[in-house]
């Protein structure tokens, strides 16, 4: 089934205990379409970049399944720029420079042949673009998947919570849930969250996994314990990429498929961290995707049949 | 099979954002005594008390099926105490005081009844007494089992790394695994932990769940996500009796059942929060528990068969 997503296209420039990059490949739309090209043969996306934006970038977008028909070249542009730093709690960091460029004032047009998309992901982006897209649509997707941070409901909740009456599954991480909830028991802010329009919300939780809510319905996927986590630039849009790209590519719904998407979002992610940047994911195979998939089996399965267990 | 512990019987006073106690009956022994026994039939425990301990408090532990022959009543004495606050976040507390008092001078006395248990389990308590009942035991156990805390590390850490050469299974939080092996992979730790003696690890991570090592396999047991943690106080305790208790009830230690028990102790742990102290874990009915368990079945499992998953 298609898929259609919008998010940054990007350049980085990371810093963690391990080392520290130039300038590289990033960008929430990118780490979506690499990690969701892993489940299906083709990823739309439209997204914005500047005339400083190299072409090697872009070809490895393509040879990677991902069409970039919808990648809008500004000339005399500039690519928006993030730079972060991370202590040995990767589950924090410092933003040390954010340059939106060309993505102020970007216009997400979506070709025609993108139309009729099945599966639809927002990466995190200003939620007036990501409500644009919705917008521009001719049909309504089976799926609206929305990402968002922190920065974006300090500069612009209200629009955010529109857009969020118009989506099917919500992605953020605990401390995003508990600040768009108020709430700090992440039970009570799914609730919260829940009424605010996405049916389903996922709460990642980085090292510690993610959750996934619906209704009465819990279920929790774990993250893998990694020797070293090398760099999590990535790892959440990673995670949502190949949740979507699961669910695109069996084309099911179902909470009990649901499920199996987080697992393969989980595995995939465990991959981000481990170079810096988009590396890992670009080098990545199949036969190891799979390991990894049989990993997670291990971790957490177990065999308790209740009504003998003791 | 028979199991016995040790492990502090004590006074608590706890302050968290729900409100605040008086002295209430707390201690890892009483914790994991009320634990283990919705497993086995009975647990020996050996520990000890002052005389300002009240009988209501042995006879809540008898009621529960926990015998306390080996629990010494020191004349003149006054029953260990720990008072503690807990702020929003329960994974951090503050110690506001603890006074050892009956504890300093402690000799774990087991009583013959005790002799030949096949199960041990040691609470966290000084390690000199940790390895004490040990040596006073006339055959090695199946299993032993030994809990410990940051506290002990910065006091006695040459002892207890003697006592860890002489247990199986180390259970210890996440801060405290970082602080013993002085690495702060997670999956580093376990490696270096290991290697001083536990062939079994299990880090424990609070609301984030638990962690069980062995050679090269892992395993996670996950926290069930409530709406309220309401006391965090005796909720490893209460997940290493539930450990050990279905250890000793099955009379099973390989990995797969480690696993099981593991599943169990987190069931119980889940219970162990809801209220103040020992009484939810005092009111908590089998038909309770029973379904709690079928939650964590239903939390945590999927089916991939990864052979053909995309």
């Amino acid at each position: 089934m298609s898929l259609l997503t919008i998010g940054t296209v990007a350049f980085d420039a990371i810093e963690t205990p391990f080392g520290k990059t130039g300038k590289i490949l990033g960008g929430a739309g990118t780490f979506i379409g690499l990690s969701a090209s892993k489940l299906v043969d083709k990823v739309n996306i439209v997204s914005v970049v500047g005339e400083d934006f190299p072409i090697e970038y872009i070809k490895i977008m393509e040879d990677h399944g991902i069409d970039t028909k919808g990648l809008q070249v500004k000339r005399g542009g500039k690519t928006f720029f993030w730079s972060g730093r991370y202590d040995m709690d990767m589950n924090n960091r410092e933003t040390l420079d954010t340059k939106l460029n060309v993505l102020e004032n970007f216009d997400p047009i979506v070709p025609d042949e993108y139309q009729n998309c099945d599966y639809l992901m927002l990466g995190s982006l200003l939620p007036t673009t990501q409500k644009k897209v919705i917008e521009r649509l001719w049909k309504r997707p089976k799926l609206i998947v929305l990402d968002t941070m922190n920065f974006w409901m300090d500069l612009m909740m209200p629009v955010l919570k529109e857009t969020l009456t118009m989506v099917d599954v919500l992605c953020i991480n605990d401390s995003e849930a508990r600040q768009l909830s108020q709430e700090y028991s992440l039970v009570k802010a799914a609730k919260v969250i829940m009424a605010m329009g996405p049916k389903y919300l996922i709460i990642k939780k980085g090292e510690h996994g993610a959750l996934l809510f619906h209704a009465n319905d819990v279920f929790f996927a774990p993250a893998l314990p990694l020797e070293d986590v090398f760099d999590p630039t990535g790892a959440g849009d990673t995670f949502a990429g190949g949740f979507i790209g699961y669910l695109a590519a069996t084309d099911d719904i179902s909470f009990s498929n649901m499920k199996r998407a987080l697992i393969h979002g989980s595995a995939l992610a465990s991959f981000a961290v481990e170079k810096f940047g988009t590396e890992r994911m670009v080098d990545l195979t199949d036969e190891e995707f799979e390991e990894r998939l049989q990993q997670f089996v291990e971790l957490v399965q177990f065999d308790i049949k209740v009504e003998n267990a003791y």
